[in-house]
Order: C-alpha cells, then sequence, then structure tokens
C-alpha cells in the first residue's frame, strides 16, 4: 500500500482531502500542526477525524512567536464582515504557514517512506494566502525534492481549483463526516458566523441547500 | 539600517557567517533551533555568541520526532572515523532539516521585515547533505518567494564555495571568537576527535598551522 502523509487541520478542506487521499488508496499519516493558533478546538476535529479513519496522527506543536497574524496573536482581531470578493491578504494570514507545514511534511515523508504529501489548499484560499497557490506548491515541490535524500514526492493538492461550494459536494460523495470538522477562525463555544471562514462555510452550504451538520 | 536573519547553530560556519553579515552592516536576528539534537551545547554556544554580539536571538523548539539521524536518535551511533571523501549522506544526516529551518528563517524575515537570511551551508557539508547545496539553496529562495506576501527576501551562503579551511581564514580576518564554538556532534566534555564535524575542524586548524582556541 502506497504511504503518504497529510496536512489536517480539522477543516471541511483538509478532511475531504484525507478522504480523497484514502480513496485513492493511500495508506495516511497524518500531519496536525498546534502553532499557537487562537483555539484548539479545530486540533480537537483533526484529532477525531484521524482517529475515526484509524490513521496514524502527529500532533506537531510549533511556535510563531513572532507573526503578526489575528490566529496567532490575540491582540489583534479576527476580521468580521469582510468583503470577500476583495482581493487583499487578510489579517488571519500567518508568515510563512505552509510554507513550514509543507518542510516538516517532507521531512516526515522521507522519514517513513511516502511519496505524496496531501494539502487541502484552493481557490479561495489563494485569493488571500500566498501560499496556498498552485505556482508556489509546484516550486516548493521542486525545492523540497532538491533538498532530501530521496528523490520524487509529490505534493497532491485535489482541491485546488475548487470552490467551497464544490469541495463540499465532492466530500458529500466521500462521505466525509463534516459533522466533526470546525471552520471558525474564534473557536468559541458556536461559530461566530462572521469571519471569513464562517461565512465562505455557510455560504457554500446555503448554495447547496443543505444544512450544516456541525454538531456542537 | 538594513535587517536580517541569520542561522545560528553555534558552530563555526554559522559564527563566521554571523560576523560577515555584521561587517556587511547588518541588524541581526539570530534564528537558533533547539530539534532534540543530541546534544545541547551547540545551543549554549549560539547563545553565548549572540549575546556577545548584542544581537536579538530566538531559541525555536522543534521536535523532529521521526527523523532516523543519529543527531536526533539516540538509538543510532554517531559515525567515527568515516572516509570522509567518499560521496555517501551519512548518518548524521536529518531528513528536511535546512527546508524546515528556512522555512522558519522566511516566516521571521516576512514578519520583522528583514530581505536577507544568512546560513552558514558549505562545500563540505553539501557533499554529504542535500540541502545544503547551491541548487536547493536557489531553488528554495525562489519557492519561498512565492508564498509570503512580501518579495524579494534573499538567501545569502557567503561561505557556499569555501572548505573548512578557507572559513576559518576567513573567521579569522573577521575576529570570530572560535573558542566559543562547538562542533563535536557528540557533546561530550571534550570533543570526541572522531565524528566527522571534529575531524573537519582539527584538520582544518592543522593545515592552517594554528591551534585550536575551544575553552572547554
Amino acid at each position: 500500500m502506497e504511504k503518504g502523509v497529510i496536512l489536517l487541520s480539522g477543516g471541511i478542506d483538509s478532511a475531504t482531502t484525507l478522504y480523497f487521499a484514502k480513496k485513492r488508496g493511500c495508506q495516511l499519516t497524518a500531519l496536525i500542526f498546534d502553532y499557537n493558533q487562537r483555539h484548539k478546538k479545530e486540533i480537537e476535529c483533526a484529532r477525531r477525524i484521524a482517529q475515526l479513519n484509524r490513521i496514524k496522527y502527529i500532533i506537531e506543536k510549533i511556535n510563531l512567536s513572532w507573526a503578526k497574524s489575528s490566529l496567532t496573536d490575540r491582540r489583534i482581531k479576527v476580521p468580521v464582515n469582510r468583503n470577500l470578493n476583495k482581493k487583499e491578504i487578510p489579517l488571519t494570514y500567518v508568515p510563512g504557514r505552509n510554507i513550514i507545514f509543507l518542510s516538516y511534511a517532507f521531512s516526515l515523508a522521507e522519514s517513513i517512506g511516502a511519496k505524496k504529501i496531501f494539502i487541502g489548499a484552493h481557490t479561495q484560499d489563494y485569493s488571500g494566502y500566498p501560499d496556498c497557490r498552485p505556482e508556489f506548491l509546484q516550486s516548493f515541490q521542486k525545492a523540497a525534492n532538491l533538498g532530501i535524500k530521496s528523490k520524487g514526492i509529490k505534493i497532491i493538492a485535489p482541491l485546488i481549483d475548487k470552490r467551497k461550494k464544490e469541495i463540499i459536494e465532492l466530500g458529500i460523495k466521500l462521505k466525509v463526516p463534516f459533522g466533526l470538522t470546525w471552520s471558525c477562525y474564534k473557536g468559541g463555544r458556536f461559530p461566530c458566523e462572521r469571519c471569513d471562514s464562517c461565512r465562505f462555510r455557510i455560504e457554500a452550504f446555503k448554495k447547496l441547500r443543505l444544512s450544516d451538520p456541525l454538531n456542537f
């Protein structure tokens, strides 16, 4: 069975990517990051999704103390009711986050003999986050393979051209337990329904005329 | 004053690179990694060198639990009296180490507005470690710049074409306190004098007809 590493965050995208990779017959190891993000709820979701699928998971604690992002610095407020069509990098941007996550993924992949790294990056992300763009992923794959012993480790981003609605459609086909995923940046008792992440989720379920199965 | 980030390990190479960068007028922030390496001696050396130069430093704890390297896994012995001319990747290789270190450096550089990242990688390293090769560094610089908001952050490896002897010659000109640097992979009370790192150091000082100022 072919081995793979999956970057798992506990959100809709990485959960769908996990089920996609599983369907392709990959024996997965999940890499979950505790990067001092605003809340631990998504880490718990990621853990539960990994456990449900009986896949090995590693929670890697990293500390980006310098990052001026509303996800890592509690003094910076999470933006709410932002114009989602505006082409700007939001305050939730964490400098180099996927660069770091993918670096760890290459180190882990080489160590366990995996040839594939799965990541849930996609269109709506890369309109705001430079480290979700396909050009970055391609270029990083090339660079990282030059820096390790083994060759030919591939980054696979199956959602790259999809929008949230299409991701959920794919996830439904793959039987992703969306009720176990968490999207809200704030991590309160209930989703805030006003941050970008909540709004993309709500909008997508609405377009699909489905109710969000989120249990909280 | 232009800002820079330096990857500081406590060895001869990164210390020399620090003095090189300082001479070029860079206001440096040192990034020191505690990656669960065999000993903490080099971290203490790095800290002392940073303090001596009154530069800000960050000790970043990372955990590469999966790495099958004699530097991170105490069950794997550090190779001694190896044929240093043999083109092979030694057991001290840590998968993806510089990929991860540089990823953090880009995140930090962008966050503090630094445009330069200094790294002490060089010829004798890249005969063994793929993540010290110039092709890797160039390719990584390109990829990482695609993944962040700011543009034009450069990786500077001033020692890239030098051998240890030439690095020490440069260091002497720059007044690097080599007595404060540590090279031995084992980190005992005294250098083992048999691991690759000790032997490169001993050989270089011998060629220069100098005695090693190391205080232990």
